[in-house]
């Protein structure tokens, strides 16, 4: 907990003035002033939030946090937990989504144990950040502890941590969890206000009927457990997971160390709703990189007041959209570091 | 003529077997079916346009394509003429938002001239296909006639063919041209049939007055012209430009040599427009890389039939959007490519 407090009174503002520097480098490059629109925008954001004027975009890491679900055993998800496990050595021999979107980008992605519900083998690309043997149950009772919550998100944090001294230029999160879209909802609902049927979707593929199975699970689920949506920490506990704590965790020190936030789906979304009711600073630090087919993410990214970058109708999680969003942040800052200036080419400007 | 017939004539449908091998791939990887969205069914489009089940792009090739307007000198831009060679300067030295880009994605930038109002100085990267100096003002009469509009259209096919020895897996489209937006609406008026305001934009940036003044002048240029909506080439010539031609012949190439195409924003569609009006059967080998923040460009999309993979406020042109549509058809390949199917992984399937 001193952590991750710790961590929250660390978080500055973005760097004004290498913000406006970079829009003054943006007004000055060869094309009609914010013609390139986001790739503009978020040029400058980075600028912001690294404190330069033109950054560079060296490493490139995705997280990708896995974890598993007790209500995942009540017909939730069309897919069964051993799936999780099983998609987890699928990232350590790379033949996953996002291995081939990483490998693309240039992104090394960081596979990490948040809680699966099985012993994984040890592998020297896993990171063992295991909270507990998956969550329990949130339609009979708390997902987990107040204590377990806490531990993910510090976990979310060392993995970031651990990761600094080989560099990170920008940080992409992703999850990998069968039933994650459950407590995702509930998470959303709780925070958000919104009716449990708005902000849920049929997850990898559900029927209409396992879909109804899914709504009233998570009515029963924040009817028993009452999380209180202003107390962030106890929603995570009661309707949430640990991966999806573990990405809390590194949305907290993403904002810490300065570093672009790219935040995946839906999942992903979740997580950065109850990272900024922690710790509204961090908004400025993410960068939603695209719109899930899932419901629930537009109210998720209406109520952090993002715009996603890409809408593509993806629903895999992974950090699958996250990658597809760096490459767009090394697109604009490509623009802002490499492009000539009116002077520089002999361009003539506005008349 | 002939030759352009000839092209139109040698285009067929895409290839049902490759589309349905490469759906049933999809259906195989590591993920729920249909969970990465635009990124499957791109991947299912560029199979049946390239015959193959696994196409790999190596060669990606952005044209980029010059011409001056006579109605340019007119009001209707917020740049003088003398911008379009400059430009053309900037992308051979390679310090254009189109050059960043491109390098980013690996694809190299095909500059041509395809009627820029001055005399280019030779560089052995810029190709000369000069079809005129400038159009004439079509607020005055036809911008062309019936044979520049022929030879525009040829020497964009020229451009593809002359390439196809170094090879090019996917083409980009792209335009550099002063005061472009205004026959490109002109354009969108005459086929689709909207009212000139609403398709109508800013261009590089005019004020209220400048914006009036601008679909004043289109509305002369369709009066006195009244191009035939049923005749692409009428509409070509009196109301279109040398570059857009030019994409016209880089869109009928791409179909007959069985291409992926992927049309950059505004002036590309216009030019989509035409192609499609002389033969529909093109319609299949295009992608829309984005949606244009110019007005006019959504009208074109629909009328295509049309969705764009991005839409981030970006109205530049030069082919910076297809470069960006580029990288996402070459995700959506190593997706197919590269990602492991359930059997490989060992991962078990849906319930």
């Amino acid at each position: 907990m001193d952590k991750i407090n710790q961590a929250i009174h660390s978080i500055k503002p973005l760097d004004e003035s290498a913000m406006s520097d970079a829009r003054a480098r943006q007004d000055n490059l060869t094309k009609p002033q914010g013609s390139l629109g986001q790739l503009e925008s978020l040029s400058i954001q980075a600028a912001g939030i690294k404190g330069e004027v033109k950054p560079r975009l060296i490493h490139k890491v995705i997280f990708t946090l896995a974890g598993d679900h007790g209500v995942a055993t009540k017909g939730v998800s069309a897919y069964p937990s051993e799936v999780t496990p099983q998609m987890v050595y699928n990232f350590l021999r790379g033949g996953a989504a996002i291995n081939v979107l990483a490998r693309q980008v240039g992104a090394r992605v960081i596979v990490a144990d948040l809680g699966v519900a099985s012993i994984l083998e040890r592998h020297p690309q896993l990171k063992d950040k295991k909270v507990g043997m998956g969550t329990r149950n949130m339609a009979e009772g708390p997902a987990m502890s107040r204590d377990e919550a806490f531990r993910s998100i510090e976990a979310g944090m060392e993995l970031v941590e651990e990761e600094l001294t080989r560099g990170i230029d920008i940080l992409g999160t992703g999850d990998m969890g069968i039933g994650n879209t459950t407590p995702s909802s509930a998470i959303a609902a709780a925070i958000t206000g919104a009716d449990v049927a708005k902000v849920t979707g049929r997850g990898t593929g559900l029927s209409d009927q396992g879909w109804g199975r899914k709504v009233k699970m998570i009515e029963k689920a924040l009817d028993i457990n009452r999380p209180n949506p202003k107390d962030a920490i106890d929603v995570l506990s009661k309707v949430g997971g640990f991966e999806i704590g573990g990405i809390v965790g590194l949305i907290l020190a993403g904002a810490r160390y300065r570093i672009p936030v790219v935040i995946d789906g839906f999942i992903s979304g979740a997580a950065a709703l109850v990272a900024a009711s922690l710790a509204p600073q961090i908004k400025p630090y993410l960068i939603a990189s695209h719109q899930s087919a899932e419901p629930g993410h537009q109210k998720i990214l209406e109520h952090l007041g993002l715009i996603p970058l890409l809408n593509l109708n993806m629903r895999l999680g992974e950090g699958t959209g996250a990658a597809l969003g760096i490459f767009l942040v090394e697109s604009s800052l490509k623009i802002l570091n490499e492009m000539a200036t009116f002077a520089e080419a002999g361009v003539s400007e506005k008349t």
